[in-house]
């Protein structure tokens, strides 16, 4: 699977997994403004473009930051086609444009354009600059859609399926389910892809796992259990050499209590066990999960482990989920001494079925015997909170730096060129995130510095850090033609768990956890009050 | 625009939009349960799935079923690759599977089978059969996590976007702009697509206008008024001949309020208005609305109709869009008097930010002047509910029904091979729909027909129907070499809007709608129960 992964990265270091992410998966007035850019003669501008979010998703106080891997190869790709250029022609609104522009156009790709991003994988706080564009002002116009469509689904799900990780513990097995539910077919894929940076362990989606290289599995559903009606649906009843058909029958009419199991269903699990003898799990939910589903398990394992196989175990789907994995916990066990079978013992419960954080932290409290959960649904499309708004803001162009105001100060922005530093405290951990104007020197270790609120001005306090993190990295220098090649899946998702450990447990937990501090050095502080009272029209009251 | 259509809907007819769609876009447990098929000779029996949904969206009672033009694609195009192939074979989990089935997988296609289905757009309620496919088991089996990830989404897509066109009224704009905070880049051409079939009027999204021919629309955002500092960012002064930043500077100095708006904002509405002199669309609430956003666009509005342009109007995307509306417009209608230029009456009202159902039934109680919408992430996202619960499940082998149970009656499924119908009533309208077994004849108009709820004995109702309309078509005869061509979202969006007209206006109401009455036949009551029964393994009580 190792060597797999990086047979299909060659193929993505080409370009985006999805061959839609070309230069016109944007907003059309992207388009118009970069008519307007070029006709002004002003769109080889320096510009700085700043991607950042405001507001963590799921009441909670943290994201994991992903989908640099997308951004980095949509800027390696990043060409509008012919094809791209006679639809923009024929549209009304550019009817009349000049048509050099579109020859320019044309030409455009991300040679001249500098990105920097925080890490893949890292826990990331609002406000704090997640991506860095400088380049020609046009560039940075025309990418701001895409950019934020590649790292804002992306970084929700990866936030969703690390809070999830958080509830169920570190020693539960958690697979991605999602694919049927998922908001279109990259929806899903996305969604496999970045569940596993949040902490997943693999999913159900095959070509997430031949795209990215995740690990991925399944292995029956009810329809199986269903197209089966009796006996005559195996034709072949050996397994290993023996009358394994033979065998079940045998076992079945050995206690009286097996007789009264749906037989389809003993028929099902049979062929699937041939099949797969090393890998026998089954779903035991079609017609009764206590009656019928885990009695016809039992039998098959027992046949199963006669011949020295391992069955894995059983999945429920529906249902009092604390209630029955606890019930086919003690009957897998009891059958184990019944029997004389101590690898029932070892015989795993699924569950799915609806599950959410909600429902991880609720069996927590009930109590339950599930050592794996299949999650769908509310995870890929995080029903909780579908979207991450992040934004993309210009901040500066040519040396000015630039400003939005707005009657909501949430959405007021920090203008300027910034850099972004996290500062950890003498346990290592960190503290606060600091905002300082690009030109300022970075903090030091050791040395005293004063952060501050950016809008509420009694709140600030001086820092002394033990360790200094610049948030931001390079990812593409177009000029100097190097750019990082995208992070894998393993890595990113390794960082993650690495960095949620890190965090004060206040600030991860659950319910009502405690803001993470970002600021603000003294210097940008004042020059962003400054710069608000200077744009802000003064009203004339009458 | 129409040829630009049917020359994408060319390239279209070979394969899905996203290339990511083909048979490994599915769960693993369907390969899985492949080989099992396989390895017990099982594979070609005859089998019938039905694809549906149990439940509502939104608190609603009716869904748009749309989708399944790439439904189609995928069954044209269903083949796997030999790097498919490769990638299933190097599977831990089918490390141990017969080589023979490889190849057997390398061979398949959709040329066995029939696949059925609601026509595009069409008004669907739950648990009426949308999609039916027949044929043999393992490919039926095969297209279950794909159908449903391709139909599911759209579906809901365009049931969100008919809520909100009714919600807003047949007399509106509606744009669909949500593609930065859509789940992943289909997820966004996907909603943008769906919307429009839902009834909305455009996209801000180029490559869904490219990819599908619906219109695209978009003019500037508050970056580009950011971007402008001072009149020195515009080089050439002249439109038509005329100095228009002199005429500009002008009209500003002519009046005393006017002198105190912010002037950077003013040179980017002029800069815009000079690259599209016919489309000035301005965003007026980038540093404040009334004291500077809509007085600068009065100013360049008079300056543009003086040259007999036509500006377009305003956008708001932020503060009180009630409120702010009617100010807009009041300052647009007095200023029409003030400087005798009657076409500022003609211009539009556009708003964004964060609009959904809720805030446009809202806007309508306390009255607004908005002429158009701009809606993004609740529409894309579908935040009020992210996910429609489509489900496929078997239903027939090889002439002999399948149920599936469960302890929660509203999962318990309708078994067999069925048969769907629409009953009108006398005014046209559809009073119910009615699923059959196959084999049972079709309702007749002007006969009685008992119509029956599935579960409850005592919900039943004699019918005479006017017309009865059986809901659905072949869109798949693999044995016959036929297909249908995909519908064009202009043909989808007709259909749909008209069958939203046909439907009792409680039915469709936004708050606590009246059911519409979905029955089964006489004949499929007694077969549905006298199986449930059958299936049921009966407790043992100790």
């Amino acid at each position: 699977s190792t060597s797999l992964f990086f047979v299909m990265a060659a193929v993505s270091h080409v370009s985006p997994l999805n061959q839609l992410v070309t230069p016109l998966l944007t907003d059309m007035y992207q388009i118009s403004m970069a008519y307007a850019y070029w006709r002004a003669g002003r769109h080889n501008e320096r510009a700085t473009f700043e991607l950042f979010f405001r507001k963590n998703p799921f009441s909670g106080e943290y994201v994991i930051f992903t989908g640099i891997d997308q951004v980095i190869l949509h800027l390696r790709s990043f060409k509008f086609s012919a094809g791209d250029i006679e639809y923009l022609k024929s549209l009304p609104s550019l009817a009349n444009a000049d048509p050099a522009f579109f020859e320019y156009l044309a030409g455009l790709d991300c040679s001249s354009v500098v990105v920097d991003a925080m890490r893949d994988g890292s826990i990331a706080f609002p406000r704090v600059t997640l991506i860095r564009v400088q380049g020609p002002l046009i560039i940075g116009q025309l990418l701001e859609t895409t950019l934020l469509n590649l790292v804002n689904f992306p970084s929700l799900i990866a936030t969703n399926a690390a809070r999830m990780r958080l509830a169920a513990g570190p020693d539960k097995t958690l697979l991605e389910f999602g694919l049927r539910r998922a908001q279109g077919p990259d929806g899903g894929i996305s969604a496999s892809r970045y569940a596993y940076v949040g902490g997943f362990d693999g999913t159900s989606n095959v070509i997430a796992g031949k795209c990215t290289g995740i690990p991925v599995s399944g292995t029956h559903a009810h329809a199986f259990v269903q197209s089966h009606t009796g006996w005559g649906d195996i034709k072949d009843p050996m397994l290993s050499g023996v009358n394994f058909v033979e065998r079940i029958k045998e076992l079945r009419s050995s206690k009286p209590a097996w007789e009264n199991t749906n037989e389809s269903e003993l028929v099902a699990f049979v062929a699937y066990a041939q099949s797969f003898p090393n890998g026998f799990l089954a779903l035991i939910d079609t017609y009764d999960t206590m009656s019928s589903g885990v009695e016809n398990f039992v039998i098959v394992a027992l046949a199963l482990t006669e011949l020295n196989f391992k069955p894995l175990g059983i999945r429920l789907d529906s249902g009092d989920l604390a209630y029955l994995s606890k019930e086919v916990r003690r009957r897998m066990d009891e059958a184990a001494d019944e029997f004389n079978c101590a690898h029932l013992r070892d015989c795993k419960v699924v569950a799915s079925n609806d599950i959410n954080e909600s429902v991880l932290l609720s069996l927590n409290n009930q109590g339950h015997a599930i050592d794996a959960f299949g999650i769908g649904t509310h995870l890929v499309t995080c029903q909780a909170q579908p979207a991450l708004g992040c934004v993309y803001k210009l901040v500066d162009v040519e040396g000015t730096a630039r400003i939005k105001l707005s009657q909501d100060i949430a959405k007021v922005m920090i203008p300027g060129d910034k850099s972004a530093y996290r500062l950890l405290d003498k346990k290592g951990q960190p503290l606060l995130d600091l905002l300082t104007r690009r030109h300022e020197p970075a903090p030091e270790p050791g040395k005293r510095v004063l952060c501050r609120h950016p809008f509420e001005e009694n709140k600030r306090a001086n820092v002394i850090p033990t360790t200094v993190i610049p948030l931001l990295e390079t990812i593409w220098d177009g000029p100097n033609q190097t750019s990082n090649d995208p992070v894998t899946p393993k890595d990113a998702r390794e960082f993650a768990l690495a960095a949620v450990k890190t965090i004060r447990s206040d600030i991860i937990r659950p319910l009502n956890p405690t803001p993470y501090k970002v600021s603000v050095s003294s210097s940008l502080y004042s020059f962003l009050h400054e710069m608000w009272q200077d744009n802000m029209p003064i009203r004339e009251l009458e």
